[in-house]
């Protein structure tokens, strides 16, 4: 079959990938599950991968297939598979979790101990095929897999977020949202149907502020033309905002926190590429918390799977063939995919 | 009356506080009360007032009287209060809030928009009498004020931070506590009375580490001698501690936390002096958060002075004079007290 | 002024309570203030009171003037009162609070102990003057208290309930709601601006399921013509609903949970007049739970109010003159309101 | 081997289970595990299955082995097992359950829709060899499986209900432990190393307060003599207690509920055989719950297990022969079986 893999790491996007042919995948496992791709977002991660990054934080073997929002048709089980069958299109956790361990006891499978993660430690889905397992498949009953790829990986990473803000929201309650691409945008939508909060959008960009309009955000701020904390302060008649939402992660965004919240408030950060630099006694004085964000639970998807479901989340994605991919991988680099790219093998 | 007064920011301890003669307070509103201050504890942070280094986080007037840890005994009260009268012994909080602001009404009074700082934005205990409102009192029906008199402050800082890390701990995890001194060998005891988790105690000095082992501690770590991070995955056998609590807040300990963790765990900044400086990334990947923690609430002092009456909770103080205060700042800024300076106006 | 009290307990609503002239009140603490009433509610618990229901529950004092949904103008205020003013529109909690005890202090005022209730346990709002305190104050910017006066009592009991089950309620999870009067309509529309569950409204009146739709019901069942039980195994797939709002409280209401929930579910008991009654291996089998729920908190209140403000809350009333008292209790015993009457002082 | 079989529903406790021949259990799944049984502790809630009385909540096929608090050795496993392997000691949580429904997903996996109760619906561990699986196993390192076996689930019931209770127990607040039986003692205890609230033990026998004040009981109440009520609110100087465990479960103790809670308080109903029977208003007027308590969770009896290893559970056991099976169950029926009897097959 033909697979997007990456050989060496490099920060040129225009040669990242190879395609290639490679041998199918099959299972080897009672419960491995092997999926059609039919869609397979394209990540700011994959570039983050492609440039060497994740190298220090995760055991990464080249070459590697990457793709990891992946959704698609179920072909072959393992032999005590019971909750899919052949058929069945799915949308696929971004773990494959042992179900042992004790964090995948408690529910907490984003920290399996055992976890691999196809399209970084295994072969993902930028593939004809992928290889994953049946604690990482969810049914898809109605909705389409490459329209919905993405939630797999931007769009649960956003809902988890959205939750743990959401369970420190109430009615009359601030929320601000930076970064108002493909996570902010479901973020946003997220916040507005599990919360009477309201919610400040912040991004650079007038188009990205008029999505966050369209996602249900109360209030926009472009933070090229204003004083961010200052609008907030207006905003909230000086209370501050009770979480922050940072799907940036740059210093320019983090510094923001403690201006923006309200005592006791919470920086979440999403986004990675620069620092949390902050005096001890900032946290300190007004009691506030850098907290970061790693992805969602298998459950948290099958959540967000119900929000698709019940029509209160829209994605916005632009669909490309595999021979694509390249381009795509530039495009983001250049801030140029609108929404975002799924990739159809 | 006698008080020790601040008349302008230095870094020379041996001259910090002038002892004068300032009018007795008297009540101006119906829930002002007036205390004979009987022991006034000497903190980090009046050395850190002093050095002018709270001038940015709060409106201080000079000169001002300090002292935030006061206890003693009720000489009058404003024409409405009824839940202290004349002759009770009790101890303060350090705050006198309003009531009314939506902080004081959802019971997190700490965050609350009107209030007042005996010692650091009105006049405080480091003076024969003081004036505080009936929402700063909780009467000691058994207690000495004397020997309490640091919970007011140190005290329930260090509970109000154990208490927000035991709801993270089960038995089987384990807290990691760094710095044992004033504050940290309360928290060991917080974690010791209201856990079954395991706690790790870091300190370089041994003498701190044989009274964290008095106090609780499962395992101590001479930070000086060992590997903070591979000692801890020794103890843990590799997964790593749920909570830190930091109550020394330097760059040399805000850095451990990444080493420290598990997954989704929390370092809680207590101390303050340096920073926190990691990548967004780091805070990303294991989901860990930075979360500061500031003095605790009306209610977690009653709580607190609970844990004392019950005799599960030992504070080492030893008393001075009002006339000895400059020399005891020294002390401290030396290292040179054990446990909590208490002042005896 | 006139007033509407209350003389003796009585089954016959045509004489519930005398219209006479009394002395208009008089602030006699600092935190008192003297509200002109221009709308206060008529409630199911009024009825209650008039029949002696609630004799052994709170400490009545006959005569007494009922009314506690109370709103207006605030016309006098104590001398140390800040955060409302004469001239100021305010909607007012039901509970004259303490604000010291530790109930009060822990944000949990519904509990106070040593709470007044004007209506029941002090002269109510059916009345031109009521005398009530600062901390049961929230001032209105823009809303009009006529129209919102029976969210000081319904409308937080309402809420408050939403507020308990939405803390467990996640997208794709389903709750139960019974009984589709005064206070469903406002828990429906609570839930549906809190939570992305999907809520199932359950009464005996076609109209009153109408009314459920249009508040954001997602499916509806006519108790009269179908098994509950059944039709919402139906509608959950056999899953259960992980929460039941029962504003209700009879017998054929309570027995109606064991049936409805998912394991670990919530039956919340808002409505009274019947029993729980239920095997305790019921409640163990399936590790549920019958939790009694009363009116909410002051910042309940505030957050209610921010709901109406946002648009995101109609309330259904109908406004009388205070001679049409009794008529209205006739009324409400009869099934004959719609929505919630407002009685105008 | 040899098994104790239940073959049909008996009040006659002499003639509860037959001995008898049976085959010994293979592995059919990848993930079972087959335990030699070293200790199987004998519940109350076996001679309820003798009874009959289980058969209305669970699907019960007669004849079955009974016996659910099971420990041993394993001594062969499924082909993808790797948590645990041959030689193993082994403590067995009493379900085993698929690790593929949302609830074992969410980590509440005794919820789990899928799950099978050896003892109950499988064969259970009055016999030689036991049928698990690797979700059911908790490896020993130090323990001894026939000391440790009715943690399995008596001792993970108690720890599950207390530690619901202790999530909403402080510093200064009470719980009252009802029934200081098998599961009440070690309730104590895990409450006593858990939280550090002061804890009243009520029993009608004073062997059994005599064993609560061992288990860390602050205070006891022997409720033949004394009116617990009154007792209580003496205790708590009228504040009542936030938290009631009740391992009991008949009406004489349900009804106590109401009378020893301050408000907001919950009943925990861990024991059976009796009715939860109260007016609806007096679960309003104090906004009191009663919760239903099922069992704990596999992460639940690890935790218990780190509890007993750190030598802070104390269990009271008595060994029997297979042989005297039925002996054990007509001990129980009359009282007079000390802490817990294990058998040893």
């Amino acid at each position: 079959m033909q697979a997007a893999r990456l050989h060496e790491y490099t920060d040129d996007m225009s040669e990242a990938l190879t395609i290639e042919e490679v041998d199918r995948p099959e299972p080897t496992r009672s419960d491995h599950v092997v999926v059609e791709v039919e869609g397979a977002g394209w990540c700011q991660t994959d570039n983050h991968i492609v440039e060497g990054m994740w190298e220090e934080y995760a055991p990464v073997d080249l070459p590697q297939t990457l793709g990891h929002e992946n959704a698609g048709r179920v072909v072959e089980t393992g032999d005590e598979v019971t909750t899919v069958e052949e058929g069945d299109r799915v949308i696929c956790h971004p773990l494959m979790t042992c179900g042992t361990c004790r964090r995948c006891r408690l529910g907490d499978d984003m920290h399996c101990e055992n976890a691999q993660f196809p399209g970084l430690t295994t072969d993902g889905g930028f593939a004809e095929y992928l290889l994953t397992s049946e604690r990482a498949a969810i049914r898809l009953d109605t909705l389409d897999p490459v329209e919905i790829a993405p939630h797999a990986d931007a769009g649960i990473t956003a809902y988890h977020a959205a939750k743990k803000a959401a369970d420190e929201l109430v009615p009359g309650s601030y929320a601000v949202v930076i970064g108002i691409g493909g996570l902010g945008h479901i973020g946003l939508q997220a916040l507005d149907s599990m919360t009477a909060a309201r919610t400040v959008a912040v991004d650079v960009k007038d188009a990205a502020l008029d999505l966050a309009a369209d996602c249900g955000a109360d209030y926009t701020v472009n933070s090229a033309d204003e004083d961010v904390a200052e609008a907030v302060e207006g905003i909230t008649d000086g209370a501050g905002a009770l979480q922050v939402l940072d799907f940036v992660g740059a210093d320019a965004t983090t510094s923001l926190g403690p201006d923006l919240l309200a005592g006791r408030g919470d920086h979440h950060v999403v986004g990675y590429g620069g620092h949390v630099h902050e005096p001890s006694q900032t946290l300190v004085d007004a009691e506030i918390a850098y907290r970061g964000t790693l992805v969602g639970t298998y459950t948290e998807l099958q959540e967000l799977v119900a929000l698709v479901e019940q029509g209160e989340m829209d994605l916005h994605t632009t669909e490309y063939d595999l021979s694509q991919i390249n381009a795509v991988a530039e495009k983001l680099e250049h801030g140029e995919i609108e929404g975002r790219a799924v990739i159809k093998p």
